[in-house]
């Protein structure tokens, strides 16, 4: 017995990769159905070796359906997520729309997989913000071991994270920068992305940080530990795929560079990448290749206290 | 009366550049003479209006001079700064090699100038890494108010840091990234730099940390003060020109954010940039516009602590 599945955003990357997911992993599926927007509607996806037409996911009818996936944006699915939810299917969202909801719960399935039992409140269940996702399942088997009190973390994050059109407009304009006759302005990000760095990513808060930033503080607090501090700086870089992050920790305990490296290569969805030679270290166009593994790479003790320096 | 100036390795790129700055800056300069080394020999370079056709750096008699800036790598520099320094010429060096030397002094003008009065021991003045020298020109000022305790910093370093050769690299292999039948090799880089950043800055130590995160903490210490702790993670990213670093500071007395706004925009060679709003960010490729001012942007104090995070 399988469940009657829904993805809504079936046409964007994210939720062709949920797709993808879900046949190669070979979750239990009796009945799968493609959402898309009007705009997309009749667009053909695949699943497996299927290939499904998506339907409109504005008149569609949630009963009877047992998980719906959600990878559209957060207004969007303040329009449609309610409902569905309403109708008796369980909804899990990508977006940051639910993410703080205190009757939500915020999961990551290597770190906190016991949260999933609080969704019956809302028939609703959050998923991180991906810098936030690869980060907190490294923090979370070292936090376990000494407690992690303080983390300071810099991303390198990829365009891919502003989805296609993204990529799009990183291919593209990088492209015209060796045409002297054309340019391609910018529209997904704030500035120029080819051969630059944008320390901007999402909206401004009061406080001067970016909401990025205050999503991977808000969201690390409520899925490992809300006495963790956590002091982000969130920066784009002209990378397709892959967020890089350097991360360094304070713990309460004492924990040496050793076991924290014993930690993480046992620790569940992480692939330590210690290799300390010319050509060894890690980076973000091989991450991206190591799909569903966590790479961190440069574990470093500090010389005068106990973070650790880490890749992810 | 002027100066006798010799610029060794005047063909490369921070050579060149340091004639530009000595002819702008209307240094005081009675004669003026461009070494390089035999490859290179006759090149002609620019000094303002004129154009200084290169002499033979292995044949050149320094006797007579009075300051020779080196631009030339730690190897070469080896061989030729202490016998310059020897015939009286004080030989201001770009190199790492004399920077931790305990007999010469590591300056950075708007940080140390008093420091330079140790220059008569060895006839040598260091001056440090890019990445450090535009960290601790914001540094300082912030350390006499509030005395620093430890400095958490991750790097964004352009690939104009490899010279040359790392900026003809960034440009060939993104390239060839369009062109499905070419591909250029990482020579420079360990990896391929374009759509990349590697966490792999100079030689690994054996701690595994980069000697550019070595650096780092070595020459903050000895230009500001030795008792702050620094932790550093370099990393290269696919931009041609302008470093910028995420720094997270912690101090021994309480600062707040407006006085340590106040204190940077008040601050010798920092250009603070505040701007909350959409497009207001600043960024690696107009730093490099700004050159000779050092940016400052996205100052926030940590919600729980007394940190400042910065872009430099």
């Amino acid at each position: 017995m399988g469940y009657k599945v829904v993805v809504c955003g079936a046409t964007g990357n994210v939720g062709r990769e949920m797709l993808n997911i879900l046949a190669e992993r070979r979750f239990p599926v009796d009945e799968i159905t493609a959402l898309a927007s009007r705009r997309s509607l009749g667009t053909e996806v695949s699943f497996g070796d299927r290939t499904l037409r998506t339907k409109d996911l504005d008149t569609f009818d949630f009963a009877g359906q047992d998980i719906a996936f959600f990878a559209i944006g957060s207004d969007a699915t303040k329009r449609y997520a309610p409902g569905a939810a309403r109708a008796g299917c369980v909804v899990i969202d990508n977006s940051s729309l639910y993410r703080y909801d205190p009757d939500v719960p915020l999961v990551v399935p290597e770190v906190n997989p016991e949260a999933v039992d609080g969704y019956a409140k809302k028939n609703i269940i959050a998923n991180p913000n991906c810098s936030t996702a690869q980060m907190v399942v490294a923090l979370k088997p070292l936090h376990d071991r000494a407690r992690i009190r303080r983390v300071v973390v810099s991303t390198y994050q990829s365009v891919s994270g502003a989805g296609k059109q993204g990529m799009d407009e990183l291919w593209d304009q990088t492209k015209a920068v060796y045409n002297p006759t054309s340019t391609v302005d910018p529209a997904t990000f704030t500035k120029q992305i080819a051969f630059n760095v944008i320390p901007h990513i999402d909206a401004f808060m009061e406080d001067g940080s970016t909401r990025e930033e205050w999503k991977m503080a808000a969201e690390t607090k409520k899925i490992v530990d809300t006495k963790i501090k956590v002091t982000a700086t969130c920066v784009r870089v002209p990378v397709f795929v892959g967020h890089s992050e350097a991360v360094n920790l304070e713990f309460e305990d004492f924990l040496d560079e050793d076991e924290a490296r014993d930690i993480l290569r046992e620790a569940p969805g992480v692939m330590l990448v210690d290799k300390r030679e010319e050509a060894g270290q890690h980076l973000a166009r091989r991450l991206a290749a190591a799909k569903l593994a966590l790479v961190v790479s440069d574990l470093l003790e500090d010389d005068q206290e106990a973070p650790v320096g880490q890749h992810t």
